[in-house]
């Protein structure tokens, strides 16, 4: 459901000295991705913030898996699940050609400027899948 | 065993428009951790890659807590544990004050240049804590 | 002459608590434009730099005009002029709609990989202005 | 006048596939130097901009000389020049040993926060040299 597709290419600024794309360079990208997708359902994050609804990391994991380079041009596929009332769990698949290179779930949370819980706006969580609930 | 205490200062350039350290930013800060961890275990990370050693990121792990801002001073707290023959997984603690403001996991893979797995050198390997063996 | 035009999107993670995107952050674009730059004219700085080729930057100047913003798509201009047998200028302009944001000269030395200075491949010369000689 | 030392080590995610300190790396820690210098004067950046004082950059130029590599320790020394009433340069030279490594020059604007030019303040200006009047 809301699968979004974006793609990146690595900057030489993201390389490092062991040649490859910075551990480190993944996170904006994956940043990136979150607000694409958000733009691909009508949504944009900057909008979001202006009407004061703010979405701070409060979780990241990545994997790596293969190493991307310098101008290669990576896809991040990317689903977004509501997690709880105020949070969403985006997670992004990131392939070079047929090769998956990293795995990520990035966590936000949905806060006013102060810092403090808003329910994620429905519109918004209407497009999301949702945690299934245990079964009793 | 062999914890490290290291300090950093927020760069300005690491604050976003949220008026906090973008999360992004943590992730040098915790590389820069583990480089010191092993420097005051007097292994220089730029020695070992001249021996052939180079230590990649695979898997990345962060819980943020509490903000952090720009010219704040954060402690990084990490331990060491070897995970595998050639793998290490470093944990760290950032703290403000007496406030934890992030918890990660970094694990990383020791490799040749041509990215070929290299048992951890055992020097190195006997200064970290090592996953106890479940019990039988 | 060989003008070529690239955009970029200004990343959240490249904005600052000034709610700007922080100055820095032109830095990777500026070279990104470069890069654009050579592959708009059929070289790839990668395979220059496997045909043992590299282009370090040896002199920057940004003039800053307005500040672009998170998410605002920014057009960077960019000219080459060879300056040298062994150097090249690249001049970018960088405008948000019909306002000027920023002007900046780049200048990048032509070496091999132990750091001696290298001609400029003809066909890459041939594509660029020259600075005129002063008549005698 | 009122010259300051700052040094900074090279950080992993700082170098690039050229083995190199990223030319873009050296923009944030010439931020960090400004910002020591008017810590070492008795001034927090931080504290001015919650008084309401900003200091955009407005200007940059930097000659790189010599290569800064991964966990190279540099020293910046940097002094600070009134250029105008709403104006600063700070110029720094970045060494690394008895090498020169880059020179750069920044000019910031004191703005208010809506981006109005403010005099600098008195007890601040009064560190600096001020660009000589051209005798008439």
């Amino acid at each position: 459901m809301a699968e979004h597709l974006h793609t990146i290419r690595v900057r030489y600024s993201e390389s490092d000295q062991m040649g490859v794309a910075h551990h480190a360079s993944y996170i904006p990208w994956l940043e990136e991705a979150r607000i694409e997708w958000l733009r691909a359902h009508n949504r944009s994050y900057r909008q979001l913030e202006s009407e004061g609804i703010f979405m701070p990391v409060i979780e990241l994991q990545v994997r790596y898996r293969r190493s991307l380079r310098f101008d290669d041009v990576a896809t991040l596929t990317t689903t977004a699940t509501a997690t709880g009332p105020t949070r969403i769990c985006f997670a992004t698949r990131l392939t070079h050609g047929d090769s998956l290179c990293a795995e990520a779930e990035v966590t936000v949370a949905a806060v006013d400027k102060a810092g403090k819980p808003q329910r994620i706006p429905a519109d918004l969580a209407a497009l999301m899948a949702t945690t299934a609930p245990v079964p009793g």
